[in-house]
């Protein structure tokens, strides 16, 4: 016997357990997602690297996962789903616009594996390309509210900033172009390592004491959007920039108003950066306080990206769920539906006997085509067994066709959870599962 | 503008249109395989290099994307589910046996692209681990059968064969071990060659007339199924692999007729050979005739695969449907049911003027409520333009809110497809729409 492969760092395994949550999450996305018209896209994993290069920042595009192929050619595993979105429009111009796409499909970075970080993890996007009003902007924060809504969340805050502003304040306070990165970087460790901890760093960075004073003078505005916006409108409105980002974000509260997303849950968090270099203005970040896991999801409008991948420029904006966190909170919250079991397979039919093998397939294959979910167990052993693997596998009924009840045209409907059971005729069963199905 | 960098040769985008009856296919799939109690099973797309690497056979081996990662491991794509499949088998003893499990998920091979002939592609696989019975053999073979009636399949036929009466045969014919690998690779062409063909190969592969006329006394044998396996039963009883061969096979044929398997549908073909190296038993192909596409889907038993990757040796049988042959086929002979259409909204809520953004915004919100999948139009363009938009997407329905209509509390709704259009009460848009869809 060889030693066993076993699987990559990072990577993970999801045996049927826990891939019977993933589709109940994903069934429920994919459903929200087209309630508002969003449509299905798929591109490959594997894209010429130069597609993937120098769209994140200098950090994450070392943590692409890049080879050469047979042929010689650069390749690359995609990173995120918006670059390789932002390739299909550069080389589809005819696309019918706005295009509104959703894709839930795995990514893969390079990282050190750790909680609630891997290697292969899934995200869950929704988009607009061609769209440059707020109005967009909106509906991908309300479609992640509905999700999250629509999953049963309940304690979650949509963190809502613009580059723009970002830009205007590092304008403001007096931070030199190459030093921009470095101090928004610092400044996204806010809610980690605190306001002291971001001086700190930004001293170390070399920042003067007037410089971060003046920052924090403006990184400091809090309360409701509407009072902030008003706040921070004040102190940047000498800079071009800094009223045009202002601006969009009073158009995208109130169309947020409009949709009805309750105004506890979203809020402008001047400290929000998000890490991704390709962002022009308002980023969107979804945490939750409970479990302590860090962000649900982040996004923002991107409107240079397709111009940047050899499309026409046009306007886009989009946001990601990542699955492994939704499930992780779902998990640690217990809020899956009572619905969701831990099998598909409603039904057990055993075999007495290898005579009777014939008469459960024939059984089996009745309650299939009305739509049951059933399985004949695969082989003759004794009856114990197969109960056995059916408790192992949570599977909740069994039929048991024994050559008394056989010969009578009856069956054994066995409760595995309960433990009772009842002889039926035979035109009983079909509706005694499915009342089962619905206690 | 750079230029756009573009896919690689032999991987796809699907743009919606096509994504949405991927969906449809997907969907029909994973129900018929639940309801046969088969559950799904995730893995990561990349794996140890060791674990692909001795499984396929050396002309496959070829094939496998193979790289360095950043640690300096030796890592490849996965080149089908079975190998992962077993690789978890062996990696996690105590899951429940028999287990069933299915996975829909894309595999990566370096092939020379052709018509129907992808680098990345998917895969659609159901396994059996654990069972040695033949019932085994036929649920997978069942499941495929039902699967193709399911997407509305009619013409279609599963070849059936096994390994140990090839086996048989070889040594009946006197083929020598080094010969058997190319001695088959050459009947497996009979379909595409024929006989006159693979009898030229041979020839050249340096078996003599003796040898080739003891092999096609055997292959020669056809017919229905019972009669096939009689024949062949006869010429192969000496050798035991064979007799335990025709034994398997006998008990495959009369699983399926429990199972319902209409006898049309399968034949056992004994110049079917299946590239793969880890068959041991039974193997399966389903080719269609009507277009010329090649086969649908290939499978067999694979006794010692798990045991090859360090787990517990354990009999074991799959199935896998190629998605995008299943999709060629209902392309090509317009199998679509009529309700999967072109784009997953139902109705496009227009917006009159910018004023009147927020009524449309509120009509869609109350749409969705109820379950209508829509969208409003992001912008506020004149309606021609929205119009526009809706016909290339093919929505069948707009939502018109003119100031009149609007002060008298009503809407217009517009039939896109027959052009004719109706005013109703805001109250009977829902009913009007819902009758739309059923019409």
């Amino acid at each position: 016997m060889n030693k066993p492969p076993g699987i990559l760092k990072g990577m993970r395994d999801f045996l049927p357990q826990r891939m019977i949550l993933r589709h109940y999450v994903t069934d429920q996305l994919r459903k929200v997602f087209e309630r508002y018209g969003f449509e299905p896209l798929q591109t490959p994993a594997v894209e010429y690297a130069e597609t993937l290069e120098g769209k994140y920042g200098e950090e994450a595009d070392k943590l692409i996962y890049k080879f050469e192929d047979r042929g010689g050619r650069n390749v690359g595993l995609r990173y995120d789903l918006t670059v390789p979105l932002s390739r299909i429009v550069a080389m589809y111009p005819d696309l019918p616009k706005p295009f509104k796409r959703y894709q839930i499909a795995p990514v893969w970075r390079a990282e050190r594996p750790q909680k609630s970080r891997y290697r292969e993890f899934y995200q869950c996007d929704v988009d607009i390309v061609g769209c440059g009003s707020m109005i967009a902007d909106a509906e991908v924060v309300t479609i992640a509210y509905q999700s999250l809504r629509q999953l049963g969340f309940k304690g979650f805050r949509i963190l809502i900033n613009n580059r723009k502003i970002l830009q205007a304040m590092s304008e403001l306070a007096g931070i030199s172009a190459e030093q921009v990165a470095g101090v928004w970087r610092a400044v996204d460790k806010w809610d980690k390592i605190g306001r002291d901890g971001v001086q700190r760093d930004l001293t170390e960075f070399g920042l003067t004491d007037a410089t971060i004073g003046r920052l924090f003078a403006m990184l400091g505005v809090s309360g409701p959007a509407a009072e902030v916006l008003r706040a921070i409108g004040a102190k940047v409105a000498e800079v071009p920039v800094g009223r045009a980002g202002v601006s969009e974000l009073e158009d995208l509260v109130s169309f947020l108003a409009l949709a009805e997303v309750p105004p506890e849950f979203y809020q402008i968090d001047l400290h929000m950066v998000r890490g991704l270099d390709y962002y022009t203005g308002p980023i969107f970040e979804i945490v939750v306080d409970e479990p302590k896991i860090g962000s649900l999801s982040g996004g923002g409008r991107y409107d240079h990206l397709i111009g940047q991948l050899g499309g026409a420029e046009a306007p886009a904006v989009g946001l990601s769920l990542g699955l492994e966190r939704l499930i992780d909170v779902i998990d640690e919250l217990g809020m899956a539906p009572p619905e969701i079991r831990s099998t598909v397979t409603a039904v057990l039919v055993t075999v007495f006997d290898p005579e009777r093998q014939a008469a459960s397939l024939a059984i089996a294959a009745s309650l299939r085509a009305a739509g049951v979910n059933c399985e004949v167990f695969l082989g003759t052993e004794k009856l114990a067994n197969q109960l056995r693997y059916a408790n192992k596998k949570n599977i909740p009924l069994a039929v048991i066709l024994g050559p008394d009840e056989l010969g009578r045209g009856q069956v054994v409907l066995k409760d595995l959870l309960t433990g009772t059971q009842q002889t039926l005729e035979r035109g009983q069963l079909l509706p005694a599962i499915e009342n089962s199905a619905k206690a």
